[in-house]
């Protein structure tokens, strides 16, 4: 059992890091109890502004000590729970700290602290002419919470996810020590790698506080095309055709109209198109439009042959923030249209998502529950949300758990996995429970116990 | 203490793999007590020839139950003696796996036994039009070998490494239990990346058995520009300035005249230039000459201004194919100009390579010891041998130790790591420790004990 939290905690706390940085009781806005879906629902018992590694690492060792849970926090725009103190105690908020430490254009690294926000950091690159390509929705994420989940986001398809971009981490273990793990360096073959095992191990092994993440120079040029098609099916059978032909664009999203509709409304702007029932939005990148020009011609012709109702073409700035802003809104937009929702974030071998897709579709009608998808056609990787609307609590429990459980059998069914994205966090631990061997997440536990044998940090996340 | 091998024990392997599969005492070639560089040597008892996962689960359980030591071991191509059995026991030698699997053109995967030549790779999937990027210079590797070190190779600059073109790997487990991690999927956040962890694990965690691969579309045009300098220094400090003008090579690699005249002998075939004392070798790859030549004239026009004597430029597939060949025959141009001859594999950040190879020709003057480099400039790789020459062997052990440490502590200071791709394995355990925390490698051990609590599975190898 965890130690509860004391008037001689609470005084240690004030001691490290100053009297207006330590929130209890009713001080802690109702914010911190939850995450973006609000699922899952727990107060700390002590909220912890922090502004440095030295004060993570003293509030680690005195919990260590004293065997306190911590639950460290960004900006809680996570959708498994991850960030909720589940078990109560110490909630170590770091999205104060949001230095950009440096930019190193000789190794073409960015040092952060772990709560700059994503969107901070795509515009400040961007203004110099570089470019950190993971690109989740959610721009007011930390990168700390995406390191954490290890987000992968819409240009995964071309550039890879969060993982990919990650050099060096420094982090405070569980009994406060602080080590670096990778660095500057762009090849690593030193041991197991520690820095990989950290990226997505949401708060469980270490907290991150700072990160050397690696951009790259900047595609000077990109174009998006629009591809209305009659349904959803037609339009994402074409996708595994689009990549077999060599032609990989930077992005591959797929929408429905209502989720457009729903959008449009969300945002009070209008969508290039909304006649048709499906779309697929894709994104080229590279350093001229010769460059793209060809490989987008290709794919366009391509779309039109399998049945695709008509190709725009998007090439000014402006239309095309219009465009991936929408996108970028989707989520939002859903959770406005009823009273409660949750989601599934599985991936499945891009040559499945039409399948997955048409079981949900069904799924809808025989569960007789509202659900709306859009996601990374590219990738594979759903996001998928059943809505609440006007279910009565216990309805909905029963409802959603039938809907998931029925969700997660399809996919490993066609060899996916639980989480593309989003995490196990707390939400989805029998999940990923049900997904594998009685040894393997046996690993996974003496893992856990490799870093925080004492189990006070984040506990009761992912296993 | 672990059991010896005795004839029960014989019959149980006969039994599982046939006869001819079984290997013991004289039976045994040679190659079997050492890798490529042979300082470290040991015969396993027993070497056993594995045609299927099954056998390799069944040996792995036997082993498991009886508490015998098992090493795995592809083409011995390593160099730093992670596949020699240094506590005897059972080798496994996984090179007859070797059948390609399958080519998914729709996900663009290419799934492999682990025995499968780096070289056969290459030409299967070019033939196919797709591309599998990494390209350590030592082709007659396993890919086994190469997930298990963390290969990196020369187009790591661009394209990354090994670990980034790892979907998904079945492996056997040290109690024989088969898992499955990854898979298809382009993106996973489903708990902690136990794929990633294995990748670099040089076969102290689990036997890989089957690997899904990563493609990318073959880039339909490359150049590569061979740029003569004065000297090292001067080529290398250039490096830097090409990353910060934001035109990526696909590789950066540096090397010196005695090493290019070694390799001519070594080949018996004249490179391109060997009238200068350093050398910049670059090259560039896309899907047209226009896509790539911008790139390679601005970076052409700054080596000529950083002191550079002249660019050439070569573009057809022979000479290209004739460059890289003797790129690739270094390490044993060199080998064959000395008795024997050590290596260190540190990875600096990029902006230190020219400072530690100064170093380093500094270190050959007051230790009076031959040292030859040559290696991955653009991504601060550096690949140094330290050459035995008529050194006896008391004399050889002295001068290495003393060298190996000086170079280790010089990368430390530099925030570089002890590998960059060829790993730790038996003999640079003690560089990784003396680079590390006792936390971290307290991690380092435990992790270990999380897969393998009998420490049965390559040991003393890594901490």
């Amino acid at each position: 059992m965890y130690k509860k939290i004391d008037q001689k905690d609470i005084e240690f706390l004030k001691s490290v890091c100053g009297v207006e940085n330590i929130l209890v009781g009713e001080e802690i806005n109702e914010d911190y109890s939850h995450d973006e879906l609000g699922g899952v629902e727990k107060y700390p018992e002590v909220l912890v502004n922090v502004h440095s590694t030295e004060e993570v690492s003293k509030i680690m060792k005195y919990a260590y000590e004293n065997n306190i849970p911590v639950t460290p926090r960004g900006q809680g725009t996570g959708l498994v729970g991850a960030a909720v103190a589940i078990y109560g105690g110490i909630m170590i908020n770091l999205s104060q700290m949001n230095k950009i430490i440096e930019l190193d254009e000789e190794n073409l690294t960015l040092t952060v602290e772990p709560g700059v926000l994503l969107m901070t950091i795509g515009q400040y690159v961007s203004e110099r002419d570089l470019f950190y390509p993971p690109d989740p929705g959610e721009k007011s994420a930390t990168i700390g919470g995406n390191i954490n989940t290890n987000a992968g986001g819409m240009r995964a398809v071309k550039y890879g996810v969060t993982r990919d971009y990650v050099r060096g981490l420094e982090v405070v273990l569980a009994n406060g020590e602080v080590i670096n793990v990778g660095g500057k360096v762009v090849k690593n073959s030193s041991g197991y790698s520690i820095k990989d095992l950290l990226v997505g191990s949401e708060g469980t092994l270490g907290i991150v506080t700072k990160a050397i993440l690696k951009l790259l120079p900047l595609p000077k040029k990109d174009i998006s095309l629009l591809i209305p098609f009659s349904d959803l099916g037609t339009a994402i059978e074409t996708v595994p055709k689009i990549i077999k032909s060599k032609c990989i664009p930077t992005a591959i999203e797929f929408m429905e109209r209502d989720v457009i509709l729903a959008a449009e409304e969300f945002l009070g702007k209008k969508f290039p198109d909304n006649t048709s029932d499906a779309y697929l939005l894709l994104k080229f990148d590279g350093n001229s439009k010769e460059e793209i020009e060809k490989a987008y011609d290709q794919v366009a012709k391509l779309c039109l042959e399998c049945g695709a109702y008509d190709v725009f073409i998007s090439d000014t700035q402006e239309r095309n923030e219009s465009i991936w802003s929408a996108r970028g809104a989707f989520l939002e937009a859903i959770k406005a249209t009823t009273t409660e929702m949750d989601e599934c974030d599985v991936v499945v071998p891009r040559d499945k998502v039409a399948e997955f897709i048409k079981f949900t579709n069904e799924l809808q009608e025989t569960l007789n529950v509202r659900i709306k998808s859009f996601g990374h056609a590219g990738d594979g990787n759903l996001h998928i949300y059943i809505l609440r609307d006007e279910l009565n609590k216990s309805e909905w429990n029963t409802k959603l758990k039938e809907t998931f459980e029925k969700m997660y059998e399809k996919s490993r069914e066609l060899n996916g996995q639980v989480s593309g994205e989003h995490g196990i966090g707390y939400a989805k631990k029998e999940y990923l429970n049900e997904s594998q061997s009685e040894s393997y997440m046996e690993i996974i536990k003496n893992i856990k116990l490799a870093f925080d044998s004492k189990n006070i940090l984040n506990p009761g996340k992912i296993y």
